[in-house]
């Protein structure tokens, strides 16, 4: 068959018949156009057209083969006869790239914070959306940091610390550092190269990184990239069909991942209102026109409609049956349930909120590894089960509070992310490396030479469990208070300091 | 009697004279003049004109015939000759409605808040402070939402929750969602049709409307836009004429009302600073000319000065004599007038401070709620009376938090106003449909798929009652310390970011 | 003797021989200088010049007759022809004159705050720095208003409250309100009248008020504005001649006071910064040359240094034998103490930690109120002794916390001079109307009708004893989020709301 | 030899060759460039130069002689002949020049706080970077004097306190006030004189001045500067080439020292971001050609790479077999480390997390030491022991509630290196005179005359343990609520007060 030409595939530009490009594929969704979950309105800005550019980045490789019959693969088009849309002037785009002529130099992060402000102004508006957005009012994102500052220590003096020693296993592997780069979605959003950046860093710092079921790049294509005898974990939403499931896992497996982690704190994905506004403010057109829309509902509901909400203790079984890989339920967020993971044969849980993307107001990971260790231990089960926390996690030093407290290890996730949105593997590169120089450290401050001498003792957790949010702020009094100056320079009034 | 004339009435400009024309009708208000509870200026303004406009809003529509003798009820004018009070051109009602035609896509409302922010800004300054004011220093209106962030979940993991149900019962009546629409005043401040726009949509969501006493429409006009078996419920303020009382009450039975809500938090209606200031800028030429005026004490003075603070626990059986609705009591605050009401035979209690607008500094009731509820189970009587909630509820999870405490429902009054304020009907409809949606994904990611799953187990309230203002703020120290920036871009200083 | 002339007064315009005007009477200061507390400097400019301007507001009115020897005083000048200092066009003086203008009305006034916030304005910047100042970092001074924030009401519903009587006794006085006006220094630096406008009100409205020992007007005028059988109690700061003291206290006896209110909070009075620097800045020429001085220690201390740090217990005998009114002491910080004035006889204390002007870190009087009357009841002693407290009150529900807990009355300073300072006596007249609306609210809000129905099951104080700071800020963590935006306006970016 | 010439030392400039100017000698640092712990480029910076102002502040004086082979000492320059590095013309140095001028008076300062305002803007940014920086976020730092204000007063009253004496002894020495000047690196950063200035000022306020190891005055100089029987102490990072230490010990205990403080909180120097982000500014080259760099890490880095990170309890007999001088363990974070250096005969431990510079999350001293004594007073220990704290004083109230609970006195830091960097001697001198005044005021209003009457019971430490987060903020919920204002002015809204 002849490829298709460009005018051929123009003529069907409209909701009656809607055919796109993609990748110099053609491909009709004219049926299709009602169920896409990210609204019929974005598709059809890209009817007739050249559709590669916008699809990329939120769709999952696979996503057409398994979502649109055969039958409307229509097969190649001539590229050079494809129309794409013209793009307006974008001010916001011109000022974009001019801060990215302008950002600091790589060596001028310090710590994982200063990449995120620079990701945050370099990165595209849609992209910063969808990473650094949480459910609802973004509590609980915010709280997973602030936990850690609720934990403090009670360091030990006059131990040599000249050798200090922070390797350590996770679910039997031997890992250089106490943390893994966990599961996030979409990695081409910040670069190009997608997921494999993150691949390349872990490897060099020899951690284990967790690949996800919503990747940018294709899970084959991410494993390839895996070098030596680097050692990766699957992250897995189940799908409503098991079969397709089966097939993840089994060919997973069989290209050597070595654990298997189920995520179970999502059997919907989040509202997340910073995703949503980021994607309308660029639909301008409509917001100029006074038209009004069927919103978006930003790109976490786009890409996760196959999610099985159905999943339940009962399914696990099941996936013991399909694999022998090590079954780590991730998303747990209460200590009955990590009994009853241990009661069920399960080898490890990972504390955690998604990020707080999911459920604002469920507790940080660390306030739960808090409430669970003790639990374990009085139960005799704290060696049953691999016990792991994520969310918030920008310091070594919260490294060191959770494994103070019991945890295993502890996912990273946006920081890297961030990274490599303003530095590709260079900055994932030197965030790794300054977690290790602040690791050496934390443990010789602490008196510390080996992971397995942290415990309990050295932190002090006595309000890791308060909430509190302060009476409403008396704006009369503090209004009329007159604060306390500094002294005055000369000439008085014009020097302001 | 033929129509009065313009000319006519406009003789009666003055203090000893007071004619004003309302409906083109003619009231001689001259006696009346020093028992307005608004104060005799503003009536003076409109002294022999039209004063319809400005009277509306703020009137129940049967205030002429309840408080103006009949022979004072001077009979129709020829509108054509009658002259209106010529408004100056005000800056600030230009600016207004350029607002209102910049305002938002509805679509682009995500959350209650979001109306609120809309509202803020197309509505007319008196009302929005009508709205939005509270008591004294409104520590408490802001406490009634503070209050549920500092309850956290426990959510549970891997249920099934494809199918979550979250329809319950309030009163007997079968509801789709475990709120109601609360009686809150004076509809027409924020909408021309007033509170028939909340009864539509309450019929299009099938949640429960409360009825206000105090509303800008009739009784009956609420009533008669009530569509199918659509349910409502009365609120009463009690009149120091208990005769009135009963034949409203009675009259509200007999045009089928379901519930009878008796308020029991206003004794005398709150001072509200922000109204009282609100109304005083309108009358900015006695501000400009230095004269002193006796201030207006805000709307919610002017219009309740007939509730009677004798009301008491001894006035109950009279109640139950007159009407075979359930009998609630609105705004009880401790946990013993709890108890107290079931002894007295009480159907049920609404938890409430009146949003705020009474009793500074008066407790949240999703905090007397937690109070409540362990006494009540402790003393077997926690079927014996439904205990609902209001006050400060803007996401569906301060609803779930609620109901995991044990409340039957909750009520909402704010948001839907401003909502409606802000977009009129497709506004309410939008916000109970967002409430909705939160609702489903909250109740998927607590593990819950009915609403008598929610309990207490699920929820960590262990700081609700924490009532912390802090340390004053160490100014001098503050003001020397240099806090770490993130690294400079390039060229030096001149990027701020 | 003929009255000395101008021109002779103006040769002793130096350190060597240095005369001053005083209301139209010479007096010689050579000696003197080096003693002044307020430094010689400020002495030096006025010398051979009228003073009286800047003598009179900070000095009371017998201080010449007490600290300078008769000798000295060498009699009348001819007015006429006295030098003034010539005063340089102040910008700032301007600006406030241009303020005093534009002040709000009087109406536009609806709380306490509210007059602090215009005094602030059109207040001289050293009155402001001597009324609003404070200790150290001014902590206690705030908390003492914060820490009633931390008290919350349990309001009891559908009690009778058409009628609510606040009067109250404080030492066998019947008042209106259970408020007195406490002792505040230097009135004439508010208001050209002074005290005695305090006086009017307090007899308007029924309520004691308390004479300073550091007023601007002489104890005899202060007793002489009283009308009818309007009650004053007297505070006294013990000099260390006691002798002066026993002539003050006798004197105040005879003249009528009914209770005596020795200071014990203040055996020095305390360095106000924000005083001290308010004086400083009015020493412009200083700064401006770069010239060198000694700094003034502010108002305080320049009045205050014949207070006889040596007061202790063993001088309640004496106090006792000089006297018959009932002896209050004020500045009692800690219950022992309160105990031990029960055991010494006293009849009353007042809790107080002067206004936040001594110690800073003093707890504020409504904690120590909550901390002691337990004590007091549980050793059978709380009828023994009447317990006030005062500082930080601002607001009606203030006095009623403060009586819940056992209070017979509350004490009120600063909040009058700011009344005072703003309006003159209707400020004042209004600002105890304004608490009157509060007081008879409040009463019907929390349930009460009458003081004595006022006890502690009515408030929540759980956290009143709660001094947190918070973890410091997370700097980086909060500059890098991205918070939460309301949606935006058309046109995009032009509309900031 | 004759000296060298400018030219030949010219010629040596690149990293082949690489001679630099110090204090008019030729130095040879090719072979150390690479081991330069601040990095080679900011010594290549100086090749074939003089590099005497950058290389003295930091370095200690003997720097040279210890880490350089004496083979490459060159001998002395002729001077006159040796060329400088060009300072381009700074604007930001201009600017610092001109605030140098403007600077309040001395007479202007009224507390510690202001000393470091107008250090903050009189003094280089590196020396800023260097003095004020911290650990981490700088969390400990702040909370360092934060935690002084949860602890607040329960004076007592009517103590006779006409005379207060706040002297004490120290390790047997008797000073003057409660307090020490601590050990504080690179003096000559603030001050082109350094240490001795402190060492004069302490002199005059008989109390001990700390000396530290990493002066910038040659350790003899600083003793020299001593007058009179004045007492010092030395501070020591121990060597890992222990005869070194031994020599600096023994050196000291016979120029009269008379205690040996051990650093023990310091096996290795922090990582301080404000310090390296400071030194990163002045590179601007490199940021402006967008060539990465080496990251200097800052002042601490650079000076510290010497210290023992093995120095462990088992080195303490050896210190005592060296020295007679009483030795104090100065860094000790927890009581059971306090227990351990009891145990082991130490004779005093500073409570110290070295002013927040080490670890973040390290508890402030004064919570430790509130920790630790009703250990020890269990154990009956408490007199066995002298324990210090330092650590955020900057009021006398600090130093009088550390010694309520305790401690024998506190080390001052930073508060007088900011003076001395502000006003040299005099601001010393006056921050001292400040502390006096303050303590004379605090003693006399907790009713205690001297130091051995300060006990527990006058305060109230019930939260000085709570470290609150509090829950994220509201960020919507705050935004669209609109607070209370003050009365409006004349004309409305043109007037911002």
């Amino acid at each position: 068959m002849p490829p298709l030409s460009g005018p051929e595939v123009a003529k069907h530009d409209n909701k009656e018949s809607c055919w796109v490009v993609i990748h110099g594929k053609v491909y009709d969704v004219t049926e299709f156009l009602p169920e896409h979950p990210g609204g019929m309105k974005i598709i059809l800005k890209y009817a007739g057209k050249d559709a590669t550019a916008e699809f990329e980045p939120i769709h999952p490789p696979d996503t057409l083969d398994k979502y649109l019959d055969k039958s409307k693969h229509l097969g190649p088009v001539d590229m050079n006869t494809v129309a794409t849309v013209e793009e307006v002037e974008d001010p916001d785009e011109t000022a974009r790239q001019q801060r990215i002529k302008d950002k600091p130099l790589l060596s001028q992060c310090y710590n994982l914070m200063d990449f995120e402000s620079v990701a945050k102004n370099v990165m595209k508006k849609t992209a910063w959306g969808y990473y650094s957005s949480a459910a609802d009012d973004e509590i609980t994102m915010r709280e997973n940091h602030e936990a850690f500052h609720r934990i403090w220590f009670r360091p030990k003096i006059l131990v040599d610390v000249k050798t200090v020693d922070f390797s350590t296993t996770m679910l039997g592997t031997k890992v250089n550092m106490p943390f893994y780069v966990t599961a996030t979605a979409l990695g081409k959003l910040g670069h190009p190269e997608g997921e494999v950046v993150l691949t390349r860093a872990a490897h060099k710092h020899n951690v284990v990184q967790m690949i996800p079921t919503l990747a940018s790049c294709s899970f084959d294509e991410i494993v390839d990239a895996r070098q030596g005898d680097q050692v990766q974990w699957l992250q897995l939403y189940v799908n409503a069909d098991r079969a397709i499931t089966e097939r993840i896992v089994r060919h997973a497996e069989a290209r050597g991942c070595k654990g298997l982690f189920i995520t179970v704190d999502a059997p919907q994905l989040g509202r997340r209102e910073k995703d949503m506004r980021s994607k309308f403010v660029g639909q301008g057109s409509n917001v100029q026109s006074g038209q009004d829309t069927d919103t978006s509902q930003g790109a976490a509901r786009a890409i996760s409609s196959f999610i099985d909400p159905s999943l339940s203790w009962a399914d696990i079984p099941w996936f013991r049956s399909i694999t022998k890989m090590p079954i780590v339920l991730k998303g747990v967020q209460r200590v009955e349930d990590v009994v009853k993971a241990v009661e069920c044969g399960i080898q490890g849980v990972v504390l955690s909120n998604h990020g707080g993307r999911q459920l604002d107001f469920a507790p940080s990971a660390v306030e739960v590894l808090a409430e669970t260790m003790p639990v374990l231990r009085s139960m005799g089960l704290e060696n049953k089960i691999e016990v792991f926390v994520d969310g918030g996690v920008r310091r070594a030093t919260d490294i060191l509070k959770a494994l103070c407290l019991g945890a295993k290890g502890v996912g990273i996730g946006r920081p890297f992310l961030y990274a490599m949105s303003a530095y590709g593997f260079d900055g994932v590169d030197r965030s790794m490396q300054l977690l290790r120089d602040e690791l050496e450290m934390g443990m010789r401050l602490i008196g510390c030479t080996s992971i397995d001498q942290l415990n309990p003792s050295l932190i002090d957790t006595r309000n890791l469990g308060s909430h509190i949010t302060g009476v409403p702020v008396d704006n009369l009094g503090h209004k009329v208070y007159d604060a306390l100056a500094t002294p005055a320079w000369k000439p008085p009034k014009t020097s302001k300091l």
